[in-house]
């Protein structure tokens, strides 16, 4: 697991924070605030609509036949047409910026985010989160706090859940350190941790409709695949997207909030849009099961023309018919390197990557 | 009631007037087209969509539970599920654009604005316009109009009313003055003329959803709150907004409009920015119910970043169970200004003021 | 029929090709890989949504009112409310770019476009296109491909057909030429082949809700309209759009695709821009039937201001009770002409012209 600073992915203060006039506005938590075993029920519920599909599409340039198509959706098995699972993660992972990164100085890490079951137009998604670890650091000024956060449906049920660790200031350095407790999390979900959801039968897919003739058989652990394609960011598109999932990090908003003068673009944002160039390369990949681990390796800004390229790390048939799993690690660049390189002889991360995502999807034996 | 200039509210010829060549484009109104009693109906009814709400949620930070979620909307009473009041307001607005202010010079004051019902997705809106009030300037080059505006739904019900005023351009300076009458407008709503809505039930509200603990009586008059947060305003943003709302205004969209080749942003996405923010702070004013007045005191442009605050101006209990009514002053500035100064010594805006509105809203008791 | 290029319809590679690394990326087809009579399903099917509507409204000041208004659609006989014809066009239209245009040096023309029957929310469209010509040029390196592309619902009904053809890259100069084969398609359909959708009855048109008095008898063929606003464009707006319709063409996104390093604005971002703007005129004209020709005089870029005129060029009655149908001439501009040139006297485009559209519509008696 990457201990890399996850900038830009809903961490909030790296200006310091303002008084506010009567405490009447959330001033986020500190590393104080947090303790082993402590449950936070984040604001806002939010339902999801055939709006939020529209809105994905004209940010991102997917064309994956399932969410696209809710013909396709339910020849494959589901009555009801999901929308792309990024969707549901960046609406639940944005609900826990205001209580758990408001103050963060670096978001570290992910770990065991799976995808139980596909959101669709209709649902209302609610997030918790649990503290699950916690480690002042050395120079007594900072800490980093884990937790695992869970979104439900309006059903109670699970949506999704994921670990993240965040380093967070402390509000008073001389406040005594917890006694460390850090969690032990999973390098990698294993195929058989994946929770496939109920309803996916591959065995009628229409690969004509999906655009790619290439199956699970057709991939070997190990192969690389450059996307091609490039696409060049801009500050109201990132805004749009970040506003819609109600991450609320003012870097990504405010020219003031940070020295520079440049919005920060939400390191979800960047997910997303090598998610959709991926569909030049593997277009079945139809569903995401599982985010094993991400690292936001660089900031991304306005101007830069992200690309994106795949190398398969695993793969494994699953229980659901026709069905098999890939695991592929997602590499988004500022600019394109045809040589692929994902860290130089240093095993520092190459100059250009932004992401290195590692993640499991479906897609039809 | 100010009367300040409300540049940026779809006020349409700070530019002079093209010929159209055969007649069949729209003039707009001049003064001496209005005439007390006069009833206008505009086009264009206009539904309002899941899709008005994804949009809304995109363009500005908005987090109040009751339009972000249909489970929170249900738990207070509301069968169906309401978009934010501003999108039907800003349309309502909009259809009136053509008729009443193509020709405005100025905006000068609004009053009166009621929010009757709470308008969900379906809902199809229409406007009409009665003169109540003309007065031509000494200069005999304008007048001043006086409308009324009525926006029904689909059942001929009344969502939306308000009265606003603005100035207009004379088209034959020689025309005679029409006889003075300037109507007698509330400065404010009383708590006791507010349309509160049938439905919303406050007495099992869920406060963590909404993420806000502080309810009505937590609230002083006089009190003030700075929310904090900034956005930094595009112009790709206020476009797709203004549009949204269909709203004609060529100042907004037209770079060639205007002598110095800026886009000036449409008021309303002031009042919405402001109005988003303010959730960090009085997250738990849940619905609007009324606007006493507005004035937009400076215009706003791209590359500004907007900050907002409120002042606690009056409150009042309702016949709504568990429902009681904040009068807020909300206020937007170009700037962060922590001491929140509102007028200097001269009893002028302070510099930075974008946007000084007086507003009801709703809140848990 | 124009043979000017279209630049910036869908047209993918103004700049050399990338490899790809191991062949699981769309390299579209090259002109050898066309013969006449092929049939190429295209991906991705795509169900259009209210989300659609809304975009589409955000994104072009449309206040047509039969998308519009739910209301008012059924009041003219239509059970279910149709998005904009350009929004089904649009989606149908960008399917066949990677198959057909990936590799196109230009588009040439349009002809013989017909809109079946009214795209509704809930549609899904798939489209498949057949070769009905090729001509390979004298140069030996690139050849035009005539197709005739079909668009179906999930019913399997046609809902929009049209035949474009493309000038495209031989992938080795020295394959043989194929039969040089021209199709016979009409300069312009007659208003005998439209196809008038079941359903329009604009008997009891509304024109106050319309906004507009002018009807079928107002306007004379040769009448020109000019249609008085601009907008000025951006590149967030039209990429939010041409992502919307999922056309892939890499020149609209990457400013390191073409030379000068300027985005180039999809050439039916302009159709629809024009479109909308022509409100301010035949505001009546609520339902496209057809286009018969279009050509993109010259690219659009970011930052210059479009206008829109029209020239009505033929007229007739329909079956379809209360319905006439004009035959329009849509220019845009870059800059506004109020001397409303299309041509100079040698014949060429004005400069500052940018679209060229014949296109009938219907509107009420």
């Amino acid at each position: 697991m990457s201990t890399r600073a996850l900038r830009g992915a809903g961490c909030g203060t790296i200006w310091p924070m303002s008084k506010t006039t009567t405490g009447k506005t959330n001033a986020g938590n500190s590393f104080e605030d947090f303790t082993v075993g402590r449950v936070i029920e984040h604001a806002t519920p939010r339902t999801i609509t055939e709006g939020d599909r529209a809105l994905y599409r004209a940010l991102y340039p997917t064309r994956f036949a399932l969410p696209s198509s809710a013909e396709f959706a339910h020849s494959v098995g589901l009555e009801q047409h999901p929308v792309e699972e990024l969707i549901g993660f960046h609406i639940a992972f944005g609900k826990t910026v205001p209580d758990v990164s408001l103050n963060a100085v670096a978001n570290l890490g992910y770990a065991e985010c799976r995808f139980h079951q596909p959101v669709v137009p209709g649902d209302t998604l609610r997030t918790k989160s649990e503290v699950i670890g916690l480690k002042q650091n050395s120079n007594g000024k900072t800490g980093v706090v884990y937790v695992r956060s869970t979104a439900t449906n309006q059903r109670g049920e699970v949506a999704i859940d994921w670990c993240r660790w965040v380093m967070v200031n402390k509000r008073d350095e001389d406040a005594p350190a917890p006694e460390p407790f850090v969690p032990d999390l999973k390098p990698a979900l294993a195929a058989t941790d994946l929770k496939i959801p109920a309803g996916p039968d591959f065995t009628a897919y229409d690969e004509v409709a999906a655009g790619e003739k290439h199956r699970f058989g057709d991939y070997e652990v190990g192969e690389k695949i450059d996307h091609v394609d490039g696409v060049t960011l801009t500050d109201p598109e990132h805004m749009l997207a970040t506003r819609l999932w109600q991450n609320t990090a003012k870097v990504h908003f405010n020219t003031q909030a940070r020295p520079d003068g440049n919005r920060l673009i939400y390191g979800g944002h960047v997910i997303s849009m090598a998610r959709a160039l991926s569909f030049n390369g593997p277009a079945n990949a139809q569903l995401i099961a599982a985010i094993n681990a991400g690292a936001h390796v660089a900031p991304a800004y306005a101007d830069r023309t992200i690309y994106a390229r795949s190398e398969v790390l695993d793969k494994a048939e699953t229980d659901a018919p026709g069905v098999g799993a890939l695991r592929l690690r997602l590499v988004a660049t500022r600019g394109r390197d045809e040589s692929m390189t994902l860290r130089g002889e240093d095993g520092k991360y190459a100059d250009g990557v932004l992401l290195d995502l590692d993640y499991w999807v479906l897609i039809p034996i």
